[in-house]
């Protein structure tokens, strides 16, 4: 049976490559969990994705992952920097994570140089655009040894 | 076609007019709105109005008003303070928004001196009950060069 | 007719007894409603309860218990810290409650000693594991002048 | 008798429509000044209108408005961030007053996110330009209980 | 042999029921000490009980307990929040002990939010009046897995 | 030659014994230097004393009693949390001073506990009401080696 | 039977005279007890006065006033700045009490500053010397109503 | 016509030369503006010279500069560390100018060490005594371009 | 002439795979330089690599880099936290940089969670250990346009 | 006459060597006076040891040494953070005096950081175990001149 | 033999002139040492001057300077932020010295806003370019009692 | 083969003996290095000494004592409340040492309150001149094991 990965996008990121281009970019997030999976697939990984304005579905997401999933990649959107209790489903799942921001948070609002998960994930990934997604699963694949498949 | 405006009410606004009477008086919501969309039609406008108690509602909304309505009036509720993913979502869909309070928050708790919200916001009001709406949707009307049709 | 009490679980509470349990014990939610069942019984009370990652879902659940419910005992997760949405409804609704908590929060992370809900409260409980929850209805019961039906 | 309300206008406010145009807009203290005469006159009201850049003046004129004004609508300017002797001369004179900021103070330096006024006013606008004034007169005009004469 | 636990209670406890009763309710701490005494005794704890208004006597006192009580219910009155000399003789001794306040200190002035003890205590309850002692002593039956002799 | 001593009294306590009388109690301005001229007159002083709302005109005249008058009583008003410009007046004219406030600025709002007079006062009296100013001329008397004339 | 008024001096002031004589001057605490007694005895009042090193044993002697003393004259010396465990006594005698320092503490060490007796004093004297406790004593028997027996 | 430059004193700063020379040196304001009347002759600029104790006096006469003056040189005295109405006159009339402060405002107390105005300066002199006029008028002549007439 | 890219490293990097291995992992320097050359030519870029722990040898370097190199990656160490000076080099020579750390800063303590270069970074990768460079150089080979030459 | 140097230790001291032994040692306060004893002698002194749990003993045991002791080495224990009498009456005797923490007071709970006495100290030692007090009276023999006797 | 004064610029400064001229203008650090050493020869005095980007070669410099230099002329560029040992190293010289900065570091980061060399400073001067090192030569001249030799 | 100790003197100590003497003293580096080999010496002990005023050249020489030095000893001057680099340094090496400054630096400005090594080193010495380092390395040597050798 193939490892589980899971993708997860927190609130306004369905917007990603639609808003405010000059942060982050022009590419969808569509085009980052396709590009997601091949990257995954090409190591040998599955990928699951999931995007959600809502805490609770996160939260409920996460839930879900608990000893299936092995590692997490989380772009935590607004809420990094102020939900405890998704800091609380991280830790509670037991499931490793990184924590990824398409813009460079510490160049922003002094608000935003606060992150609630920053603490608990393995390693932090930001303003690199949806390439921090890209660095993030090479690195996971690594950490759980494997080898890419083809590429 | 006509000119869309939308009035977001956020949680427990559901209860205005109910709760705690001696900070937000007596009229409901169902009153505001439908007081907001006379006002409105009687400058050629159309109200879209949406309350929820739940932040990822209400962004989805938002979402839904990008490209598609003109002017946001919100009452943000508790969200006010404590919310950077709505502030996210009101910078993402690139509408200008009015926040209102119908209550004086700068005369109430300390964390309710701060907003999420206002440095984004075109204008506050607060402390001027329900007219705060009235108010806010004049000056929509005003900036959106709307005559009164009938009044 | 009998009268009603409300147990509020937020969010992750669904995972007691499973994560962390060198913080939360092993006691699992369904437990703890359980036993709550039998002791608010043993006193002529009705307990409903309700748990949910949802911040906006707990609110809708607690507007329902307005002038139903005559007591709420509530652990609110990670909302503590962070949710004036949930401390509105509560004040709101005009129920008194008391807060539980499992873990000594005070032990914990600096963000965790500060409750948006504390001050509105009756009473606050931490550390008790799940004894907090009995402790609670406890006073519940002395507080709503009940005596114990057989027990 | 005619019912007297009066607007004060502080430093730098007889300089409304000159400078920083970006900020407040092109109409001038006296247009302002005007139109606020014909609203409160539509009314059936009396406005007397005062604008000084001396602190103690404004102190003074206030002091005359004691048990003659019903109402104040008052723009502070830079005295907003530093006059508890201001504050103290509202509270003084028992005068209920609405405070009014054409531009939005919350989007500027972090000095002006806190007024010295705003939790003894009955209402805050700011933002709104020049029209902050005439939804202040709307609202004190609604809270007098009078009906618009003609208009 | 008999397993003592220890009740102390601090500066100004000694006027319990009789100061500020809208605060503390109108129980005497005589009364306290002879409820706590029964509820023990029905578990087959020996209670031990020491009030106060000198912090070098709780410090004495608590000393005096070291190997020989197996917990302690404290209600350290106005030092919970000023005396690291009392949080060294707690945590000198190597006893498990529960802090109890009558009154909601979070609703109370902010110097009462911070207490020296509460991360070292094994937990805390608050707010209950004195339902609190009663909570406590049950909780440390439980620990020290009593059962009721007769109830 | 007779010794002069100048009361000074600072923004809004023209109003003493009109506004806010459960604060400051009934007793006049005029009431109070009339007082003070007898009291000081009994000790041989001569009183000049005076009022302004304009920190302006109260620095001009505190320069006029440089190398003129050997004691001064000053109530700043609001001027006491914000006037540098009147600190470094008393600085700058070297003539001791004392600091009288009728209420009890501790017991009111946190911008009230700080004064830019106090570390430079002689002595300090708040909420005694205008007894304040009778004790300090007591000690002002005291000071200069003054007996009672006739009393 | 005579109306009993008490005079507290807290740690260190039986070295009044004796130490720091440039901060505190040259009046011994004897001195200033009999001066005190005279002064009270001369308003037909009976002082009981009382010196300690001990918070604990301020705060037994403090309840023994309650309900027999009628004013308390206070200077709590070092305890002011840390001592909740005093100011509760204070609150829970129910005893109305002013607080006099002889330095004038705003021109100390900042942690001076602060003090946890001061918004639940009626008024605070400091920097006149002993002449503080003259003043005080002259405020209490005006308040209590007492003319000068003889003086 | 002959290019205006304008010399601004704030509070106190009639006294300079007079008071605390141990900080101000022994040169009067007079002997300043004399001095700087000749140094902006020899480069054939015109000065104008304004002191005040009064804040909204500075600010009226910073009005009169308006399109009339090319370049300010301003000691605010106190006005420095508390007027933002004297921040919005010098933005608003948009004069370009120096700060200047005879004394090391580094060097005293705490609250010297912020400007209300250093952010909006060309750039600021301090603690070079009244030689800092000196450099600033210099400095100015050469922004402005002119030689030095004779010399 | 091919493309020149600069890989920095910041005091007590040379003891990499040295010290502390369960923070920073058993790779040493030398390892990482040569895994970043031979990643580097692989994209047809010239690495040239520098170590010290000498904050001036270090902007020296920098400066050097001026004009010459296209792309910087630091790890700035302990001066990330400090230096100015360094953030100055960087802004001073206007070449693009990713601020990397092997360990994650925000889980150790909270001085190393702010940086004086984080604002002025590309992005920012940290916790990784030493497959944030690599994910470093992957990053600006794309930034430059470069397709792997062999790979 | 011999001359005097006296060794205070505070609150918990005579726990030494019993808890927490793994930030204390197993040295108990005994051993330590005892050496201290036995040091000072060898120097010529005279040792004079007093240890209480009571703040007010200490105050009232360092009274009496006032113009007695020549020196004074303190380990003031949990007073250290909190008593501000304690400085005063150090401050009061007008004797020298060494602070000395057996523990690393830097390296446990920031609220160990900060000392009241630190300040008025000749000097510090911590984190030496009960070496401290041997360091300690060394320097004390040498500042007061003594030559070791025999040793 | 000629009096000595020295001109130290810190790290950066070389780049004077070339790195962000918006901010610093385009004159080069050759430039302004050119242009200090024709000035102070003028008044007869002999300029010493260095740059270095290395807080130890500055301060080995400083230590030459010892005895030698009569006046300092200090740029410290981003060590003024963060370098104590700067601040100890021109203490311990005893050199008065006077601290300039081409821009105006008030309206730039906050955390340029406190220098750790400011308070010892006879003065500072910034935002006036390198005019700014021309005023401080003057000023040191003055103050050293030269006269310009032809000028 | 010798066991070592190092002894690291930081920035400005070159000077100590004739800077500041009022802080320092008169014995000069020379003098406490001598006196240090001297001392270790009798104890079997060998000294390596190094000062400079390059926080560079201190952690090179630091890298250099890893797995050589037993025990180092340090007055990291200026640095103590700066450079996180060196707190690094001394982590990097694995060795045990002690923090000690001359002066008592709690007594001296707020900023040296603070030290980035104290929490790591086993003790911190400060106040007692030149003597700490003595005391340093009796406890070094206590620590080793060393017997004096002769003495």
């Amino acid at each position: 049976m193939s490892t589980k990965v899971l993708l997860i996008n927190g609130p306004n990121l369905n917007l990603l490559g639609l808003r405010e281009p000059h942060i982050y970019g022009h590419t969808t997030l569509k085009d980052v969990e396709e590009a997601a999976r091949k990257q995954t697939e090409s190591y040998g990984l599955t990928l699951e994705a999931f995007q959600s304005n809502n805490e609770g579905a996160i939260i409920d997401r996460l839930h879900e992952a608990r000893r299936k999933c092995k590692f997490i990649v989380i772009n935590p959107g607004g809420l990094t920097h102020t939900s405890v209790a998704l800091r609380d489903a991280l830790l509670g799942i037991e499931v490793p994570f990184i924590e990824v921001h398409a813009s460079n948070i510490h160049a922003r609002e002094p608000f935003r140089h606060h992150s609630y998960l920053s603490d608990k994930a393995v390693g932090v990934i930001c303003g690199l655009g949806v390439f921090g997604y890209t660095a993030a699963f090479d690195f996971v694949a690594q950490k759980l040894g494997m080898t890419a498949v083809l590429k």
